[in-house]
């Protein structure tokens, strides 16, 4: 038997920007009562956006953002909204839920427990919650908390169980990273099953500076059965009918089971519940019986990804994100020939349409022949228009305005960032003039070891492929060749072998060790927070294990390039743990 | 009578550097047994350097933290050393003290306050320490705590008041900003009065990134009197003889005052409080006694400050350190003949030393003479060498480069970010051949309103003066020009109208308010967090007042330049609110 209709709501908000939020969020109300749903849940601080950063210390946007919930409310006819918004009380911020019924605000979650590691500061906004609110809603008992809550156990789920909540919402503006779905999967079906309970969870979706929010909601039942789940990096509104009587079930059977040895706890309705009040309960319940038998919904189908496909399409909706929500609609990158300003050209070709797309190859004396047809084959390829530059003007006149300070010096890495700066300055120049943002192509191997020009090839707004390794960057280049529309990627451009060409006959391999030993290194010392002691013995177990010297060398490189990365642009996390705000470290430092 | 003779130590560590600090540590510590003292109590987080960020998850630099108490634990003979250190107990890490005395540690207090608001990230790393640590060490009782601990009222220092301390010893890594010295007197003070007690106030000195600790270290006693407060912005050792029956006989007057009230809470010894062994305190008291007579100490006299004075001591020791810090010895700074460059370069020939200040003029076809000569007039008199590189000829041929795609648009803020960031190529192009730093001379005006090129005049290592508003500039070149030695900043600069120069005839006044008006709404809306709307209404009311429009116009301005503010190098905080990690805001949003 059918108790209840819910729905969550996978939208994409934009910080800062409340009436764009809040005509959207009225719109899936909408499309939720439509579907004679009677609860609809939306992301985390859905109404302000979310990270709000240091605009939580605005008065006129919480101000904002606290009216919204009235015009919310009004949408609300006889459907609970839950919302996420900032309230306040008593000088202190909260990172809230509200429920929202028939124009009143019914109740109000402060979230409990907040992050304050890797990218999030919320205890520098937020203060926590205090009290674990459980509602009784048709004859469903409810309990609704917020991201990070569900990363707790014992956390406020154990205790709105404990006090009888049968259905549990969390709302979440969770961004992705490789893996992390899966995790989330585990952390909602153990919580669900060891509260006898259904889960709801609901994350936002969407770009938002260096995060990218995948979605991913999903709905999960008493015995920690995975119910539905959607796609992920669009926005989506899940249904799903729910028998409320499996959760009486499962505790019953539970309670008898383990009869007289106390393991496990008494679900006890509390006195102080609130609750909404049953004339419009009923009226919506009625209206609900009446339409149920003709829109008897099956829940959505657990959709599965891969590691690849969920990648790309962070990448693809990281990048336009950003692009639309600063305001832009055009972009330019600078294509070498090589693979990263391929994958790129073709990520912003997916993102925004190869019409919006401007190539712009900068050849100098050093480039190869071959570089220069392969840029020309590949925006061919991708419909994207390509403006070829020589430097070699701005080339020799640097030349010959250093001549003189320079002589007698050895031509090194100088020489080769004053080519790199000359074309930062040509792109910057086309961005200016024509309003267009620049995409820098730099890969997280590249930021990590420094193999890049500051000012010169890492000059840009955004830096797409900032958090992916260069070996990950073939993977990813692969993948997208295989899936089609066409293999955009010229075999060409995927064989040959890397080279900054900044000299004559440079290749990567002469400065740096192979890709797939580096970014190993990486992996360890980045994202594992491995101490160089001890990668060298995780490396001496391998056959092809990298030297003690390697190691050094490039740990001093990751170490020594952290001037770089404080200056560039910002870029979408993909990894655990990305060079950014994840990543907090001192420039003038001796360890 | 004498109880007990206190030394604070204003040491200026490095972040991570462990070796070096304990060695500053130990020689400071031989210092103060030279003197006799009893107590000699160091900065929050010596050993490992503040803020050390990230640094904390390494393991092996939390380890080395730690050994290094031993070695300075054996250097503490007959001395109670107070040293900052981080702690670690069941996977949790503490902003702790130790008391370290004849090669133990006698004593560890954790933190109990830690900030997360402006430029701190504590919570971020550490737990909240839970006890309130009071020993009992020759006659006197002490209570040890740290930093924002002294900003709370009641906090830590009433606990531990209550339970019997006598002298309290707060150590700190607190930074300078304007004005903030004054409040710390205050707190002390105050806190010394409220609890009948001295109170010892311990701050590091040194730049470190975007900080610059000021010192300050100070004394007060049990009327609320400041008895003492050492130089800032330099090293020192604060030296004072304590009479404890000060304390005690201010709390039994106020007790009898009180008598009856209840007013006054009883100073109580708790049972369990740490003690340091007999045999040991009273040789080292013994000791004392015999020396006292001979090195009888008058404290510190107190040291009187003025705005300017300090600002500008900031200033060096800020580009000092940043510079040695980061493992450089020789600069470069671009210069163009206006106020900005030449007060940094004089900012930098203070620091370090005008033989390690190289100054580049880069003049196009549309500087001036007169600034061309000013800068030299200026290089000449704080004897710094001139280099002049004519951008003539990549300015012409980035126009030759450039012709085709540009042409029939009308010329503008491109053209001029293209002269800028030519000069920012060469000056990185000297930077990278004789490895050296670029200071950047950008102003708070400019980093405000986005005044500036990406990549262009904002290329460099360090900003000097990038939290500097330009009214204060002006202040800060006449301030130091009447200080002497010499008047280095030459009329002719200080009197004329400030100019880009990347167009004819162009004025900075072209494109912004008048720089009284622009610093006055920098300051309501960066500073002060002052909404639009209040600071229209506040300008209403003023002879002088700005007008909406210009409001507006300023407001977006520094909105919209977030993004170049994220790839600015880092420089130097001097107010209550700087641009850089005291103010984190997204980049992609519609607020």
């Amino acid at each position: 038997m059918v108790s209840i209709r819910v729905a969550a709501a996978q939208i994409n908000t934009t910080v800062g920007d409340i009436r764009g939020n809040v005509d959207l969020i009225n719109k899936y109300i909408n499309h939720a009562i439509d579907m004679h749903a009677d609860i609809v849940a939306f992301p985390e601080l859905t109404v302000p956006g979310y990270p709000p950063e240091d605009l939580v210390w605005r008065r006129d946007y919480i101000k904002a953002n606290q009216d919204a919930l009235k015009e919310i409310a009004k949408t609300s006819k006889n459907i609970l909204s839950i919302i996420g918004f900032i309230s306040s009380e008593n000088g202190s911020l909260y990172n809230s839920a509200a429920g929202l019924f028939n124009g009143k605000r019914i109740f109000t979650y402060n979230k409990i427990n907040l992050p304050n590691y890797g990218v999030f500061d919320e205890k520098r906004y937020f203060e926590s919650g205090s009290e674990y609110v459980v509602i009784k809603y048709l004859e469903t008992i409810l309990g609704v908390n917020i991201c990070e809550d569900l990363w707790k156990n014992p956390g406020p789920s154990e205790t709105q169980a404990s006090r009888g909540a049968q259905l549990i919402i969390n709302i979440n503006s969770s961004p992705y990273e490789m893996g992390k779905n899966q995790k989330r999967i585990d952390l909602l079906t153990s919580m669900s099953k060891r509260n006898k309970c259904f889960a709801l969870y609901v994350n936002q979706v969407g770009g938002q500076d260096e995060l990218v929010f995948d979605g991913g909601n999903m709905l999960s039942g008493p015995n920690g059965e995975l119910i539905a789940s959607t796609s992920t990096f669009e926005e989506n509104l899940l249904f799903a009918d729910i028998d409320i009587g499996e959760v009486v079930k499962s505790r019953s059977d539970s309670t008898s089971k383990t009869n007289g040895n106390g393991n496990t706890k008494p679900f006890i309705i509390p006195q102080k519940i609130v609750s909404i009040e049953k004339e419009y309960a009923n009226q919506a319940l009625k209206e609900y019986a009446d339409q149920n038998q003709k829109t008897r919904l099956r829940p959505t189908t657990v959709i599965k990804t891969n590691k690849l496909e969920n990648i790309y399409k962070a990448l693809i909706l990281g990048t336009r994100d950003y692009v639309y929500k600063t305001g832009f609609s055009q972009v330019f990158i600078g294509v070498s020939g090589g693979i990263d300003s391929a994958l790129v050209a073709v990520i912003a070709m997916d993102a925004i349409g190869p019409q919006n797309v401007v190539a712009v190859s900068m050849p100098s004396r050093y480039s190869s022949q071959s570089s220069i047809t392969d840029a020309e084959i590949l925006c061919k390829k991708i419909g994207v228009r390509l403006i070829t530059l020589s430097i070699e003007r701005a080339h020799s006149a640097f030349e010959s305005i250093l001549s003189d300070t320079f002589k007698d010096t050895e031509s090194g890495s100088t020489e080769e960032n004053i080519q790199s700066r000359i074309r930062g300055s040509l792109i910057m120049a086309l961005a200016n003039k024509f309003n267009c943002l620049v995409l820098t192509t730099g890969n997280k191997s590249e930021m990590a070891t420094g193999y890049a020009t500051l000012y010169g090839d890492m000059a840009g707004a955004f830096g797409v492929i900032k958090d992916v390794p260069k070996t990950l960057v073939y993977e990813l280049a692969e993948h997208r060749n295989s899936i089609g529309p066409g293999a955009p990627i010229p075999d060409n451009i995927l064989k040959k072998e890397p080279s900054a060409e900044l000299k004559p006959n440079q290749k990567d391999s002469d400065t740096l060790p192979p890709y797939n030993q580096l970014d190993r290194i990486i992996d360890y010392y980045v994202e594992q927070r491995m101490e160089p002691n001890t990668i060298v013995q995780t490396e001496l177990k391998k056959s092809d294990g990298v030297t003690r010297e390697t190691i050094d060398k490039i740990v001093k490189l990751i170490d020594l390039n952290e001037y770089k990365r404080r200056q560039s642009p910002p870029g979408i996390k993909i990894t655990g743990l990305s060079f950014g705000r994840d990543r907090r470290l001192p420039l003038a430092t001796k360890w």
